[in-house]
């Protein structure tokens, strides 16, 4: 398949659109028949409610904007509208049940309890939405075309601003008994860390994510750690963020390299909590920190082989990047809603 | 099946023995073809190097502990001896490989590298011998006859020594890429924790397993929590033991129980990691501590709900306890072994 954005326009064939719902903002393709990217389109993801704070208005404001990535995706492709049958798939970051309702979603807060397939269902009169976990999606996009090609254990791991996780065990996708399986972020890796919007306190999406790194270099700024990141960042240590750190270190500052380094240590310790359970030939990473993984692969493979229960009497476990890049999640999304839709009509 | 002892003898039918390696105490069992026990067997687990402290002297402890145990399992039957053909299933406290080689086990010494399948199978004059890990075959047992039956996403936790785990996840074992996989009592749950004997600080069996719960009492005896537990234990803190705390917990005292509780919370910590990472309908609890789970299992239960990422968005998940109490291990291997001699011969 092409990951890359294809200028060539639609031909009248098969579209299926695609979205990814990060926790801060949302990523659209449409596809061809051949998984080719005919268009893509980015919005913001709507974090607050309404001017009305009822809970009509948080859904609606994700639904919006989900209709408004998919009216923007046929603009680009110059088709007049999507009226009519069209197929999309929708990954969000949180529980999904089988009826396509997000029915938790930390991350994510005007998701929780949406009833997202049928909402955008009926905004787009007629089409045919398929939602699911947004890591899921992501993980089956890297194992049937992407960095896990070929695998039958592996665990693909999305570091954004959260932790998700989509788990491949014995060459079928782990799903568990409520479709809610590989909600790895919210493994707790210190029952004295910081509080998670979830509930609890030291899950590992507060350590290993792009929140984390943040959260992370907020800490060291603090004991005064990152004098050259907190002035990137105006001279506030509160107002440092992810991308200060990546700046810094990207020209060898050894403040921010240290935070990374920590940061791979605790991605490290997450990993080779579920290696120990899964037992997985390899580690796919993905997520919008995966853009600067060349800066943290190093501590986190050197972490791993340390913290790993069996390291001496196994093969190597692999820790790769993603090769789909931030698009994995809404081209998973985007196969998912063609598969679904040539199953329910016998084309499969 | 019937899981307690018969006294029927064997009567010249099928038997096949399965026996259940623990790091204080190895359990044997001789199965018939209907699965009833026709003897079973207790011995102490080898747990020092021989007079001659190289690696050789430490293999043979345990395959001749092993040999020992089929020896007095068919003197029970009034076999004159294994010789010749039999079946043998052993279930081991650490890493399996396909070759029936233990590659790790921190809870049992004499066992790392040692090639159980192969040497056993040659004391034993021609036995086929099959091994594998020993909550997996624990968890095969319950899945099969016990607790778990008729369940299709479900994880067995063994609470012995250290704490052994078996998954089964869309109705098939979960094995991972190199059989390793359900190494649970190896998640670390505090890397600020305690050392581990796998090299590790926190694993979550130095706090949820028997030597956990003996590890978390000391602890409160020396802060003087525990005054009529250290009186059982004749007064020395460092000589408090489990069952000194199950004893004293079963009087009603509030030392003991405070120190049941917080065990229970540790459990309840590892079993909602395991619960984002799998979504299981049930956890079935076994082990040498299961024994004492009534003390526990309230405070394991309101622990949990608290620490389940997605508690209030998703069906109960049971926690219960194993049917086939302390012989689930035993009977499991012994059923492996079956298996596999069907299998080879075309009988299955």
């Amino acid at each position: 398949m092409t990951a890359g954005t294809s200028p060539r326009a639609s031909g009248g064939g098969e579209v299926t659109y695609g979205i990814d719902v990060g926790g801060t903002k949302m990523l659209g393709v449409a596809l061809d028949a051949d998984d080719h990217i005919l268009a893509e389109v980015r919005v913001p993801t709507p974090r607050r409610f309404g001017r009305d704070s009822r809970h009509r208005a948080a859904d609606g404001a994700l639904v919006d904007a989900l209709a408004r990535v998919v009216d923007r995706l046929a603009a680009e492709l110059a088709s007049s509208s999507v009226a009519g049958a069209c197929d999309v798939g929708v990954g969000v970051p949180g529980l999904v049940d089988d009826h396509g309702v997000l029915r938790f979603a930390p991350n994510l807060p005007v998701g929780t309890g949406v009833d997202v397939g049928a909402q955008l269902a009926g905004r787009l009169h007629g089409a045919r939405v398929v939602v699911d976990n947004d890591a899921t999606c992501a993980g089956l996009a890297e194992w049937t075309s992407g960095a896990a090609t070929g695998l039958s254990d592996v665990v693909m791991v999305t570091l954004g601003t959260g932790i998700g996780g989509g788990v491949v065990a014995g060459g079928r996708v782990l799903r568990g008994a409520n479709g809610f399986a590989a909600e790895i972020g919210h493994m707790v890796v210190d029952p004295a860390g910081p509080p998670c919007p979830c509930g609890k306190r030291g899950c590992w999406e507060r350590y290993a994510s792009g929140s984390g790194l943040a959260r992370l270099a907020r800490e060291a700024a603090h004991a005064g750690r990152l004098d050259v990141v907190v002035d990137l960042a105006g001279g506030d240590p509160e107002a440092v963020r992810g991308e200060h750190v990546t700046d810094a270190a990207a020209y060898g500052d050894a403040g921010a390299l240290g935070v990374l380094a920590e940061l791979g240590w605790w991605l490290a310790l997450g990993l080779a909590n579920l290696a120990a359970v899964l037992d997985p030939e390899a580690f796919v990473l993905g997520g919008g920190l995966a853009d600067h993984l060349e800066l943290v692969l190093g501590p986190t493979r050197r972490a791993f082989d340390d913290l790993l229960v069996d390291r001496r009497y196994r093969p190597e476990i692999a820790i790769r990047p993603a090769l789909l890049g931030e698009r994995a999640g809404a081209i998973g999304a985007a196969r998912l809603a063609r598969e679904e839709s040539r199953h329910h009509s016998g084309r499969g």
